[in-house]
């Protein structure tokens, strides 16, 4: 299974502008490339803040075509949100969240933050890409790209511009 | 008087690997680039942390083609190093040193750091142009390219690679 970080950044790697939730300073472009990227995915995952913030969105467009898992240390509390096979919710470590979604024979998962999960993940070496998009924005706070200290080196796929100022850059991780 | 904040990131924007001083996971590519971009200039600016890190390269590279104003909360401490013209130690806010530079008839002002000086100089709105190069890492931690928040627009002026996985971007801060 290929898992691809999807983020959207200030140029100096804050995924929220300062304490405002969710991602408010994305361009129209980025995010008609972010729904465009998740409808190839087959499965995503996310950390509680990142469900709680879009939670009403993510509710309205559930659909059997792609598995959402929102990892949370208290899975019980969403109980009510759940829905196999289209919402469910786990406690479950990042190396057993892509065993489980490998073992249910999916093939592409987008991984949507917050900074806590991304960093699990890229800490476990279980991410294949990232496909980052850049706003022409400084905000020297807010949550980071990724919560944790990790050390990743990736290569260069490709760098396209979604409109006159905003730069998706695509990037896959090196094993070596 | 023209002020470009020049800085080589990792990809989620820290100028330095966790707490290793410097950039020495720059690029020889932007290593160069960077050299070249210093000797457009005239004047730069830094803080003493970076002035510590870099103290012996700058002190052997002195000239009167470019004067190095490092900022710092004990000028006093760094007396023996000054070099008037060359290397000048000094504790004045952000606004009073560009105002200085600009009285002495300089033109192109490399600014070069760390967080706390490039932060100050961005949210005293006194940069003009933001040349950043993106490593291709991923480090979680470090120095951030600017360490208190602030809320600056740009626009993208370029976008070149320096080699197959590092970019160099070109940005213009927006005043409106």
């Amino acid at each position: 299974m290929h898992i691809i970080l999807l983020a959207v950044q200030s140029l100096d790697g804050f995924i929220t502008q300062h304490d405002l939730p969710g991602a408010g300073f994305a361009s129209a472009e980025d995010q008609a490339h972010f729904k465009e990227a998740l409808r190839t995915c087959d499965c995503s995952v996310m950390g509680a803040e990142t469900y709680r913030t879009s939670r009403d969105v993510i509710r309205s467009n559930l659909t059997a075509a792609r598995l959402r898992i929102v990892i949370t240390r208290a899975p019980e509390r969403h109980a009510a949100d759940g829905v196999p096979g289209a919402l469910e919710f786990t406690a479950a470590e990042p190396e057993a969240v892509a065993a489980d979604l490998r073992g249910r024979g999916l093939r592409r998962c987008a991984l949507l933050g917050g900074g806590a999960i991304n960093a699990a993940f890229v800490a476990g070496n279980l991410v294949d890409e990232l496909w980052l998009t850049i706003e022409p924005r400084l905000f020297g706070g807010g949550t980071p790209l990724l919560r944790e200290a990790v050390d990743a080196r990736l290569t260069l796929r490709s760098c396209h511009p979604l409109n006159p100022d905003t730069l998706l850059l695509k990037y896959a991780f090196r094993r070596d």
